[in-house]
């Protein structure tokens, strides 16, 4: 994996389906391609906002692969890799590292509910260990209202003190700025880097020793998210991270994966992206009006 | 599959590992085999309690195949394939079918929370449409206070008018009796086979239509089970109930899978039947003690 260390703005890439549902390589590739050149400084491919549990571990190494073939630089890629049982967790980790992504963003297994810090320890431990490659670099993944299984403070450092060079950093996608800023005052100060997980605390995040946002609005959103990141320190930063907090609020108001998809949709006049695998459902014919009129409202475009 | 459609007792079987944390296919065919012949009218495997979401899709084709090669009758199958990706469904249901099991006990896809009904329809049908077989007989599996994803009442409804061959029953770990009897109630007797997903509520189940229980603690207790199934119109069924509860309330002090597995291994004296895959933590020396000194003072014993 490359020595320079992720930052900036990454997006949880949303995955295009064909209307049978097959994961579109080529659709994929071109989104890849449009975030880089328009602010995402990398691709956190396979996250909650990519469906990436609703892919099989054999689609999501297909669809990576075809990222590496067709110009996606492999440093810009930290795929989604916790899965339920770890050696699936190995096998996609494994196949990351084989490819020379930046890192990888593992979610704890998330089918038992209330396992102990000891047993998530164990399950990291297990995966890092069988891993076993010095270019691995762990991102791990907390987002509780999803997974429903917390990374705690005292887990962090327990893996911390154990892999310093493996245990990276962390998205927190908890919605919870005191959850973040504990984070950052524990760990920033250790080279442990912090990603919001919503464009809304990209700024505060920035301020408090972190290194930028993993947030399912770069998706669509990822110039004016990229400005807040590049400008933080500048002295309109907070009207800049106003506009696009608010840009997120009109989204919200949907289903946000879905919402996604047809706003990409709409974009390139393209209805076949605004599909989605079940459990989800893409929006109505009615929600997809709506939301396009709420955004013009708010005079929002996707860049050409 | 077999025209006998499931009922009685039957085991969501624990899955053996070895200390280097592979399956163990040996001790695991010993164990059904165990289990049928001392009560169980079957095995759903790959529940909860098998650590099924522990292990991958190829790990679970090779345990059952084993289990078909190894003297365990398919009619007496009933295994987990409910997956978080649609097609990981797909395949292990097809594999299912095609050794003829009874069965499949489908998990809805569990990692996003607050799916709508329409989700989860298009995921169920998703499978049954693919999968495309008349065998194919599925059991729905109600398990929130795990999944966090609910089998409604209205969902089943709507499964059974489009899917009346195919879905076939249900299995209730809601811990809820009154979820229980409402899916008694609105549909036993449309021929929809209801199973308690605990031993404690097998004789109500029967005593409101339902067709038996699939329950963690088959697993160590199955005689005792069966005999509240098989007798449970006799005058002394509520006193053979009051004991199979208050040998699962010693157990349920403890983490119930390590527990159970440690019950195993104690009765076989053998130590590494004890092992669990991470995030499950097994028990400590303590723990096994003083579970060891609980059930003897309870007067169990696991038959030989």
């Amino acid at each position: 994996m490359t020595p320079t260390r992720p930052c900036g703005v990454w997006a949880p890439a949303v995955t295009p389906f064909r209307r049978d549902l097959s994961p579109d390589t080529e659709r994929f590739a071109r989104h890849a391609r449009w975030l880089l050149a328009n602010g995402c400084s990398g691709l956190a491919a396979f996250g909650t906002n990519s469906e990436a549990n609703s892919l099989t571990a054999e689609e999501r190494m297909a669809l990576l692969e075809f990222l590496v073939a067709n110009g996606v630089p492999p440093h810009s890629l930290m795929p989604g890799t916790g899965a339920c049982a770890f050696p699936d967790t190995v096998r996609l980790t494994a196949h990351a590292v084989a490819l020379g992504c930046a890192g990888v963003l593992m979610l704890p297994p998330f089918y038992y509910k209330g396992v102990s810090d000891e047993g998530l320890f164990r399950s990291f431990s297990e995966v890092i260990e069988r891993v076993g490659d010095a270019r691995l670099r762990v991102y791990l993944y907390h987002i509780p209202p999803v997974a429903q299984v917390s990374i705690t403070l005292p887990l962090v450092e327990r893996l911390l003190k154990r892999y310093p060079r493996t245990v990276a950093g962390l998205k927190d996608s908890s919605g919870d700025w005191n959850n973040t800023k504990a984070m950052l005052d524990a760990f920033a100060g250790a080279g442990f880097d912090v990603f919001a997980g919503s464009e809304a605390f990209l700024l505060a995040n920035m301020r408090h020793g972190g290194v930028g946002c993993i947030s399912a609005m770069a998706n669509v959103n990822p110039a004016a998210i990229h400005r807040v990141f590049e400008c933080w320190r500048a002295p309109d930063a907070d009207s800049m991270q106003e506009a696009i907090t608010a840009t997120r609020a009109v989204v919200q108001k949907y289903p946000v994966i879905p919402a996604l998809k047809a706003i990409v949709a709409r974009g390139l006049s393209d209805d076949e992206w605004a599909t989605v695998r079940p459990p989800l459902v893409d929006l109505t014919g009615a929600q997809r009006e709506s939301l396009a009129a709420d955004l013009d409202a708010h005079g929002f475009k996707l860049a050409a």
